[in-house]
């Protein structure tokens, strides 16, 4: 059956390159698995496992799940090291460039550009995922999972884009990100974060415009809501200061909360799918550092070590709670670390060239382990390319739910349960594009890199990289790469473009800002009062 | 008693301000220490432990030891990662940044500019180690072991520079290194290495100095000698080409050689020493690889997977031979990787940055793993700072030779044989002078490098870099770091220069190049006549 006619899911054109060549070879392996996983659901009563997803903020490759590179950093991730040895390192796996991107790409299978959502916004927006994309939640959940997620979201500020109106039962998280809970606070400013953002802390006599600089403690925080309700603010009165306090509050918070909903999901009879997206390691203060533990010293190395400990509870839980064997557990980062504040934050590009935001390795590729016991061979590595939304149409069919994926959009996200269960060489990926924002920045295929950041229109000019030769993207080899790859290049670029007319993207959903928030502070209703006003007056003035 | 009046050896200044502070503790664990090797002794019948010591050319920190960064490079060591999985990981092996430096200091414990060997060099040259020097080896045979050195040597091209007349017992060995064998060849040629080396390949119209270029095949190749007698060149005919089969064969002659010396190593009842220097990976053309056997697919990452193979053999013969409980066995690379091939070759910096030749972590920083099953912890790690020439000391005073170090000189390496047995924290350094030929380039204190090559000589503003936080030393932190710590590199530097005012570096020995080999070629005497005379011309002219 043809692409998009019918019940098959619609890949990217470059998918159909390699199912042309590898059909026969891959109904083999889909036989096998399905084999594979009927007999471990029978093993396990009758269910599909459980899912359980660690996501860690700006965490990139070599920073996590290895001794090797611990000593490089002068940290240790103790328990995710050991989680790394129990199961599968996914060793190239790629996210988008940034934040909102990558959760989006999870929570859809598809690359947030298609859905107006390649952005990563810091401020009250009015926009967010729509209500139409289907999330890997609604999916489990229509296959009878209980639904929870824990933490960071940050995939819009409406009501339509939230977590528990997305297809989770329970959600507790910031509606923003950690820039506004971590820098827009008195302790940021006194560490030299943040200058001239208070009007108090210089002499304004240059000042004219003076709704320039945000109102401090004006944007919603901590949100909690079950699914259909209206959400509320916690922890926060009306006219009360948000300080770092509050935020490592918050996070020791959602660390319970996981605890919690990990022990009500596991007293449950049905299978479940918990999602704990911590806001550390994003820190910016020293303040909040009782006690050095590693000789690198860094704000958020220090808090990256916490994190690992409070992962390492988790899973001595999970343990506890007999669900080990059949619960799928992932722990990776969602982009490389922010560089902006190297090397004071403890991090800096190790390995692989730039980080957050950028295009090169360094900002896409991540740590990324997988454990399974009852299906995945422990201690073993995977060279394989793997995508973060592959992790969407992966987890949907050993769920046993790709009945419910849409079948009239592209899904970038490959089913990659083979390389899962059959081991290396069985991936069914070969290409990447890394988007920034809205623009296409490069192009991966197999270890070449083009460069079109850089490349002008024109390909034969434009920077290659060998990205095993030179994992640091400093060495370009165009000559000898140029020379034979700049055509085919050429045909994948023409093929992804002819592929984007017949499903063009799609804007993000817009609403009011904070729409379905049953307690909205007054300094935060005088604050959206006044940006849509603004927002009026702009667009008359348009 | 006070340093250099005695019996003790001579360290450098620094060494002096730590065990003012440690003296106590280092004498009980230094109890500890002896009466553990008095144990280890009496359980081996009375006898220290043999020595295998394999150095690896121009492979740096990542490259071997870990499927973890295999994975990064796409190629696979799997011989030395199950190796450094059996032992303990030295995680900040310090070498020279350059072949000669590095070997100078293993052998002497001294750093190479105090006997004017720190210089790398690529032709004939007639000077090399002076006899005065004490050797490893000589130290090692005093202690009644039986010692050999197989392939690449490069420490001075004089009779009393060769190994066999520097405390070994057999050594075969090419005089010079792999420009001349693997460079000087047409191979490289047409692999477009060389330019302009060959008169024949371009028009000389423009050429006025005919004595500009090498003649090829004139530098004597491979050596072979016992202690003693004089050494002869083999496998090489008068007349006869030097072909990039014939570097190939040199190969795998030593890997041979190795295997026999070991096996007659241990049929013997001393204890050995057997030293093997591969000069492979370091190769230049792709026209000697049968088969690619990794996605990487470069000249010297293939050449490696091979060195990994020959390792593996090396390790079995030991096993087979019943001795590797008590042989001391040390893996480890020479210097940063030669990145003026990167990335043709297959290698670009990874962690560090730089290479070969730089004064950046990337030119010092290794990969070495010691595997001794009868005292060291297997799967273990250190982060302690260590520095090649602390083997020099580490293994005398494991063998039970201490009484035969100098005690009129400086030796830079310090004993870490606590460190060995008693693990992380026992370390005795916490200061590396890195010196690029005669230049001290940078100082290393605890995990902060004061940059003096671009300091001029005010500490003020020279850059520092904190090597945890920005392992790539490209985000200097000179503005909080030198705020506190310029004073302190100040004293550093003063006590380091004052201490050479009173331990003067010396020269390098000086004679006819080529002495002491009994079968020099035709075209070797004519090629060294010339040189000669040219030599005192030039004498004449000064």
């Amino acid at each position: 059956m043809a692409a998009g006619q019918g019940t098959e899911i619609v890949h990217d054109a470059e998918y159909y390159v390699l199912e042309r060549q590898h059909a026969e070879a891959w109904a083999e392996d889909d036989a096998a698995v399905d084999a594979r996983l009927a007999e471990i659901r029978s093993a396990n009563g009758g269910q599909p496992p459980n899912i359980l997803y660690i996501l860690i903020d700006d965490i990139g490759f070599g920073e996590i799940g290895t001794p090797y590179l611990n000593y490089v950093r002068g940290y240790e991730t103790p328990n995710i090291n050991e989680f790394a040895e129990d199961g599968l390192r996914m060793m190239r796996m790629y996210t988008e460039p940034s934040c909102t991107p990558t959760r989006v790409a999870f929570m859809t299978g598809r690359q947030p550009y298609r859905l107006g959502m390649a952005k990563t916004s810091v401020a009250m927006d009015g926009f967010g995922m729509a209500a139409e994309e289907v999330t890997l939640a609604e999916v489990l959940k229509a296959e009878g999972y209980n639904t929870s997620h824990v933490g960071k979201w940050h995939i819009g500020d409406i009501a339509e884009s939230f977590p528990h109106n997305q297809g989770f039962d329970f959600a507790a998280f910031p509606v923003h990100q950690q820039a506004q809970l971590a820098l827009f606070a008195r302790a940021s400013h006194e560490g030299n974060q943040m200058i001239g953002a208070n009007y108090t802390q210089f002499d304004d006599k240059w000042v004219l415009d003076r709704s320039f600089r945000p109102v401090p403690g004006t944007m919603v925080t901590g949100l909690e809501a079950v699914a259909g309700e209206l959400a509320s603010e916690v922890d926060l009165q009306a006219g009360e200061e948000w300080t770092q306090a509050k935020y490592i509050e918050m996070n020791e918070r959602y660390q319970r909360q996981t605890l919690e909903q990990l022990d009500a999901l596991m007293a449950k009879d049905e299978p479940f799918f918990l999602q704990y997206w911590p806001l550390l390691p994003l820190t910016f203060t020293r303040s909040d550092v009782d006690q050095f533990t590693s000789p690198n010293g860094g704000f958020q190395t220090e808090s990256m070590q916490k994190v690992d400990g409070w992962i390492g509870d988790i899973l001595a839980r999970l343990e506890e709670g007999g669900k080990a064997d059949n619960t799928i557990v992932i722990i990776m980062g969602d982009n490389g670390n922010f560089t902006k504040y190297a090397p004071y934050s403890g991090y800096s590009p190790m390995i692989y060239r730039g980080g957050k935001g950028d295009a090169t390795e360094g900002g896409v590729r991540v740590d990324a382990f997988i454990r399974w016991p009852a299906a995945i061979e422990a201690d073993s590595y995977v060279g394989d390319m793997i995508h973060v939304a592959d992790l969407f149409t992966t987890l949907a069919r050993v769920a046993g739910g790709l009945e419910h994926l849409p079948t009239d959009r592209v899904i970038d996200g490959v089913d990659q349960t083979s390389m899962l269960l059959l081991g290396e060489g069985k991936g069914r990926r070969d290409t990447v594009f890394v988007y920034q924002s809205f623009n296409l920045a490069a192009v991966i295929k197999e270890h070449f890199k083009l460069n079109l950041a850089d490349a002008g229109s024109n390909l034969v000019v434009a920077p290659f990289y060998d990205l095993l030769r030179d994992p640091g993207e400093k060495y370009p080899v165009s000559t000898p790469v140029g020379a034979w790859a700049a055509s085919p290049f050429e045909r994948i670029l023409q093929r992804h473009m002819a592929w984007k007319q017949r499903y063009p993207d799609l804007p993000a959903a817009v609403d009011t800002p904070y729409s379905g928030i049953d307690n909205l502070r007054l300094e935060t209703i005088q604050m959206r009062d006044e940006w849509l006003a603004w927002k009026r007056q702009i667009g008359a003035l348009e």
